[in-house]
């Protein structure tokens, strides 16, 4: 099969894969290759000592949550002692936000592509303010923790279970023709996956029903763990197609920005990870914020976040520029992609499929790094989100993942060794 | 005060109104001057023996909820006998959509502009399919106006004394941001509406909560009442400004189109209502509509509807017509409107009001009638809706506004009968 060939299969399995929320299980009991005293991570691999102040906050709720510690000073000697394995999300079928956090204890949804057989998955979304994802790990987060994944996931299941699947896909591209770009804007899918679940939730839910619901509906950003592991279920079935140069992950720990190549197996491809340009909430600066950080990037994979900016001219409040720009950065975008969506289509644009797969070649070529649409996490561990903004996937990944892309393609005809 | 300035306060008014839904109560104990055996209907008054189909079906279905004849056909020589009252909404503070029946026994939600003190009144919206507003009266729509009224009611108003007044205006312009038009397009404010009253339903619900959020999530356009409602008690204080040239009703009832104007008291300005152009669901087309019909042009007299149909580029594919189109059909509005919406505003048009305030005087002097963008109900009663389309009020009822406007300014200077 030739590169373009190949591609051309990449994205087409993009654009048939399905996406339907089956249910909530421990991730202990299904996430592949998760084992104990394992804490899988936002982006490419990073160590304990690489580790950001959001990351490294993150980790100690991790394992004060999951009793590996008494209290936080312990916390961050077993952090440090190596009896923890870190690895990344994506090296187990799995996403999460910001930090990205997910160890054994820890309820997450499952979200399968029935079409090519695929089921991935990511924690439940803790709200704003003060949480594990952004770093905190006082008292409040792990009794919070406690809640959700002894409480309200559950409630979530039983009504999971009674609802039968929820086709993810489907609200998504709903809430695109409502102003969502589904990475930094999820208003409209957070409202639409409540009111799916709302009767069932009543149903089930007993007691805990009025803040299991209280709590779905306690920030727009609800939805996006949902869509995350819907854009994850989607591409991953593009991944490991030889010859293809379609891009399957951008993730961020934080530390490093890594890319992830359809034919370049299991490597990532990595630079610095940037700084985001963007509005800061009042009291907060450029010099407060980590560095880019989550996996939430796979919606960029799939042609949704900056991808999708013309279709939500309102994340423009959140971020800056003008509905003007937005439509600007999903123009610049189409150049370095393969193909437009079949599902995720643009109202104010004709109903134009949004730019999907972006192919390393292109962006070597045209020199335009894929945009990124985020949130800001604070370097404190704990103080939280402090605003929002675009990045960019540095040119450097890119640079890096084709150098390799072309010393595969001449592999057949290299002399082998003796 | 001069025109002008007459029009300058009528919309001022109409922009500082406020509409928090503050309950639920029986209209027959709230809304003003409605007394047993009356009925309240869409539109300017109208006579049984003018009724179109949808209303004479709706008509009969009330009279059969309230106990006032044993059957269909009882009910048809009661409606014929003079015994029943028939009045329009607009009379009474309320707003009804399609035929927009309101007798005693209906609940109604109470919705307050507490800037200008005044309260206004519109039933449960009770779905889709054969509706009591699209003429049904079948023995299943009264056994299900039995529930809504019955059983849904009582938890709605618990919930809703729970959690306290919704901003519904708030809601409204969130919803417009993200592609409602909230006419013939709600589906935004119905998810945003449902997120905020669901705790509260699961709460004090009990048993009845999984089947009320059923019920409110069951149709795109469950928040439509909610938004009239909260159109009329923004448009009624800018009614009987003396001077004024603004609309403050555009009104239909299936037989004719009426309007009302602020300085011009309580009259109507009529003319046959017009058929829809439009798309029709499958297996029906233009024979077989019933004229336009529903007080849910209200929305239009606030710059809602057809007026903001820019930021709703996926109303088209409802009422034909294309994202551009629909970017014209607002361009036009302008001309005929005093002002743009400080609330509501197009994130599309970089965020421009939506135009607001009719001047009679612009469309006479324009020709351009204002566009109303509406469902299409079925000439026999209870088949329900059968499409959506545009619509415009006719022009002959704002030249007979203008002649009456006319004789009204010259009345100052006119010779007294001795």
């Amino acid at each position: 099969m030739g590169i373009n060939e190949a591609n051309a299969e990449a994205v087409a399995r993009i654009q048939r894969g399905t996406a339907r929320l089956t249910g909530i299980r421990m991730a202990g009991e299904v996430v592949p290759g998760l084992t104990d005293k394992m804490i899988l991570h936002a982006g490419p691999p990073v160590r304990w000592d690489q580790m950001c102040g959001t990351m490294r906050g993150a980790v100690l709720g991790t394992i004060l949550y999951e009793g590996w510690a008494p209290d936080a000073e312990t916390a961050e000697e077993v952090a440090a002692s190596g009896e923890i394995t870190f690895d990344s999300c994506h090296h187990h079928r799995s996403v999460g936000p910001m930090a990205g956090m997910i160890s054994r204890s820890m309820a997450v949804y499952t979200t399968v592509n029935d079409v090519y057989d695929v089921e991935t998955y990511t924690t439940l979304n803790m709200g704003l303010g003060k949480v594990l994802r952004m770093g905190a790990y006082g008292p409040e987060i792990i009794e919070k923790l406690r809640w959700m994944n002894g409480a309200m996931a559950p409630v979530l299941a039983d009504a999971l279970e009674a609802l039968g699947p929820v086709d993810i896909k489907q609200l998504m591209s709903q809430a695109l023709q409502m102003g969502d770009e589904l990475h930094n804007r999820c208003k409209a899918g957070t409202a639409l996956f409540l009111k799916t679940l709302a009767p069932a939730i009543a149903e089930v839910g007993g007691s805990e029903a009025p803040r299991v619901l209280a709590h779905l509906g306690s920030t727009d950003g609800m939805f996006l763990n949902n869509a995350m592991a819907a854009c994850k279920a989607m591409v991953e079935p593009a991944h490991n197609i030889p010859d293809s140069s379609i891009v399957t992950a951008l993730s961020r720990n934080g530390y490093e920005f890594g890319i992830r190549v359809s034919g370049l197996g299991d490597q990532w491809f990595t630079a610095p990870s940037p700084y985001v340009k963007g509005l800061f909430f009042p009291g907060y600066g450029p010099e407060d914020q980590d560095r880019d950080i989550g996996d939430s990037a796979i919606t960029e994979t799939v042609g949704l976040g900056a991808f999708a900016m013309a279709g939500s001219p309102m994340i423009t409040q959140l971020v800056g520029g003008t509905p003007t720009s937005a439509i600007e950065i999903t123009d610049r975008m189409y150049e370095i992609t393969e193909a437009e969506s079949e599902m995720f289509r643009l109202p104010n644009m004709d109903f134009r499929g949004t730019p999907v797969g972006i192919d390393i070649r292109r962006v070597i070529e045209s020199g335009l790094e894929p945009e990124i649409d985020t949130g800001i996490s604070h370097k404190v561990p704990g103080v939280g989100q402090i605003g929002a903004g675009l990045t960019v996937a540095p040119i450097e990944c890119f640079a890096k993942a084709v150098e390799a892309f072309a010393a595969r393609a001449a592999d057949p005809v290299a002399p082998r060794a003796a």
